[in-house]
């Protein structure tokens, strides 16, 4: 039913969801299945046939919930008429019979990079600048300031300069369980592919975390401590910081992009304010990329742990191997733990702005938001804040929330990163380009310099998601190779934000 | 002994801390008290006497631990050698038999400062721009560069502008107990008196803690929703958020400083990179600042529940009724289930600096913190993110973390802020500003443009702490009316940094 009225995924589905951008009246007809017994918004569901209660219902060919009273054929579904399934329980998880079948491998496929040191390879080439402990975080920003608007201008091969500054380092138990999550995301930052191997950090000298704690090593000197006592002054910190600046940016300037293999990217799929379009529209077509990249040797990582809970099972069943669903059942676990420590589930998960899109809950969020992981085998689990260590499809089992997602896939090493959208979001980052992918060509209209690629378009027919995958797999190559994406463009940057489960002190 | 070669606070203690910058060395004679059987570098302890094990080790008067060996007279008394004591059990804290006495008013003390509506004063003249979540973060920056390279030369009765972002708002449990300390924080912070009332938001549209949450009124319209239908385009969204900012800058740049009296001051103290020379120097001088406040009208904040925990007893036993003792043990019963939860206890805090410092254990530290909140009654109890309520003496149940702490004290109304450090930290604020006073001279003299009062004068002899502290009294109405400390000349400021202790999902 592509390019129709409504969009029913898969043929067991007994509810489909309204792709007309204006919304459907009452009274419309829905091909030969049913007619509208009210208005039905755009991305809302519609029950194609009565589903009594207590049954079923069906999306994605998978039951998103049971009917808490009969629903007629042409109703519109909505959230309070469903009672939510429970997670698929963890221990019940098996892997395939058989290794699931990998896509034919795609040749040829590369794009215009910085080779590095360590093999990786950058799609962009900054100077980032490592910080142990917020208290450094303002004298980093104006030092960064200055390296801006005074050292930049003098190395154009330089595409900028990150100050990776948060909220940790002090203040924190910094031996609790869980504390390692933060504490290797900061180190792991450090070492994304697009900041050249060229590492510097700035400590307090006080703080919980030493920077001999990040076991990171540069081209000497590489640490400024603003404590040391040959730094007197804060002018004296941050001509300190400008000097090993500049030494950085003169071997960054030296550099240029040469032809890099596919293999070379590490693409983190993403999404944030998800409407019924995503899981439609922009996120299958990311799962189409997904698997093309995956098929061209590239590494592609997906995320969001809250978000895949109830669609768990169906990435046990594409594991690799046996090991994989071993690490997805610790990683889960581990989540479920952490969430009901805090006294909350993972029914936490929805927002207003996906109830209002037509979302019901997180299991059918769930089922929309794994489609941009694609079809391809499941090769690995990628704790937070560890890098990714292998190539192919990745599991990263982190949080769900925006920036800590793209924090933690900033340090498993991606370099490029496919963000889709339904309510719309200015979401950039400042170590790696943001392609941001709009559901809904209303949304592409609206934000025109904003939204890099509109899948949208699938709903109205224009494409198929066929067409529009190889459209976002292209466009992933042209920006590995450099062409700016919009936030680029405004420099727009969200600040990092690291994932902390133990307590602050 | 004041002013000697080691300072003894109480004359119960049976150890005293080396007051020379540059240590003392092996053979030192200390008085007429014992003779150094190695050397002892600044800041750090020497037994005055031998004490045998399981002997108490006493300073402050308090117990900070019970011997593991024997301790010669003249050994340096390191970590290793004390066992840790129990915290106060919080059952076991009484209110005093009688009220404690309160001391004389201090009459006809103020400053010049702006008046507002709801009958706060400010120190500054500051707008103030809310967010209600991440997302929304680089947009707002980018306006905010604008409005300060744009606008504010045109309002220069205007200090400056500051954007309240944070990493909450999505992504979070936001129904979870817990969930209501970040949310009220965000709404109270747009309530400090140095943004004069003028309210304004910047909300995504689609995140969990939609504005009207927040239940902030302003002069309409001071909301701008980024996902607005109305705004097509980023450009449309910046314009949008500048022309608030401009309406609101027109009121702010009318205002001007008034007299207004001491009652008006809200101080938050806090501490950060301390040494063993916070507790004998800088902390008590600012406890005697704090009486001196408190006795003109004024409030007084303190903070930083891991570092008082050891010290509760102290607390209680000035609390202004026995409602406050309930207050109290209410507060502390929560954090300990709150570092329980999460694997760690109180042993958290202490810093490798705080160690180097000369600190033996969190029970000194502890000691030495409370030493800022004076001598005055303990008049209330501020829940983290709330408002302070009332005037006097009172303490802030959040954690120590630097920028946690001061985020608190902003959201509870602070106009002005005291902040001691022995370490050394380049700590600023964009909403307030921030006396930085040090410990020793030997910090003042390495970072001249940081330090704004040097309390190691009281060291060397050369003040008083009662000198000292009024000194600091007097430097905070200076700067409320308007004088300039370091951070704020050099444009100095930290991030602001939310208390999530619900999960992140």
């Amino acid at each position: 039913m592509q390019g129709a009225q409504v969009i029913r995924v898969d043929e067991r589905d007994n509810v489909a969801v309204v792709a007309v951008e204006e919304g459907l009246p009452a009274g419309a007809r829905i091909g030969g299945l049913c007619q509208l017994r009210e208005a039905v918004p755009a991305g809302h569901k519609v029950a194609l046939t009565r589903i009594p209660r207590g049954a079923a219902v069906v999306r994605y060919g998978a039951v998103i919930g049971r009917a808490l009273r009969d629903i007629e054929a042409g109703e519109r579904v909505l959230e309070e008429m469903l009672e939510l399934p429970e997670p698929p329980p963890l221990d019940a998880l098996q892997a395939p019979a058989a290794a699931p079948a990998r896509g034919e491998p795609l040749e040829g496929f590369g794009f215009e990079g910085y080779r590095n040191p360590d093999g990786t390879a950058g799609t962009r080439n900054v100077l980032g600048i490592t910080t142990t402990v917020q208290c450094v975080a303002g004298v980093v920003e104006h030092a960064v300031e200055r390296i801006r608007r005074e050292l930049l201008p003098r190395y154009p091969n330089v595409d900028g300069v990150a100050a990776l500054t948060h909220a940790y380092g002090c203040g924190v138990a910094i031996d609790a369980p869980g504390a390692e999550i933060p504490i290797r995301t900061v180190r792991n930052l450090a070492l994304n592919p697009n900041l050249g191997g060229e590492v510097m950090v700035v400590s307090l000298g006080c703080e919980k975390l030493q920077p001999e704690r990040l076991g990171l090593r540069g081209e000497e000197p590489f640490l400024v401590r603003l404590q040391d006592g040959g730094l007197g002054s804060f002018d004296a910190m941050v001509a300190r910081i400008l000097e090993l600046a500049e030494k950085r940016l003169e071997r960054l300037n030296a550099r240029r992009r040469v032809w890099c293999p596919a293999s070379d990217l590490v693409a983190g799929v993403q999404c944030g304010g998800s409407d019924a379009f995503s899981g439609v529209t922009a996120n299958p077509a990311a799962g189409v990329a997904a698997d093309l990249l995956v098929r061209a040797g590239a590494t592609v990582i997906f995320s969001e742990i809250t978000e895949v809970r109830d669609a768990v099972h169906l990435l046990a069943a594409r594991a690799a191997s046996p090991d994989v669903v071993a690490d997805l059942k610790r990683a889960f676990a581990w989540y479920d733990a952490y969430l009901a420590r805090g006294g909350a589930d993972r029914r936490a998960n929805p927002t207003p702005g996906n109830k209002r899109g037509g979302l019901a809950n997180v299991v059918e969020k769930a089922l929309g938001s794994v489609a941009k992981s694609g079809s391809m085998p499941l090769d690995g689990v990628v704790p937070p804040g560890e890098r990714a260590g292998r190539k192919g499809l990745l599991f990263l089992a982190g949080p769900a929330s925006d920036f800590i997602c793209g924090t933690l896939e900033l340090a498993a090493g991606m370099n490029v990163h496919v963000f889709t959208t339904g309510e719309g979001t200015p979401y950039g980052l400042a170590m790696c380009p943001v392609i941001k992918v709009s559901t809904r060509t209303a949304l592409a209209r609206r934000w025109p310099d904003l939204v890099d690629f509109d899948a949208g378009r699938i709903a109205g027919g224009a494409l198929t998601l066929e067409q529009a995958g190889w459209g976002m797999f292209r466009l992933i190559l042209e920006a590995a190779s450099g062409r700016k994406t919009w936030t680029e463009r405004h420099g727009l940057a969200n600040p990092l934000a690291l994932f902390n489960p133990a307590p602050v002190t």
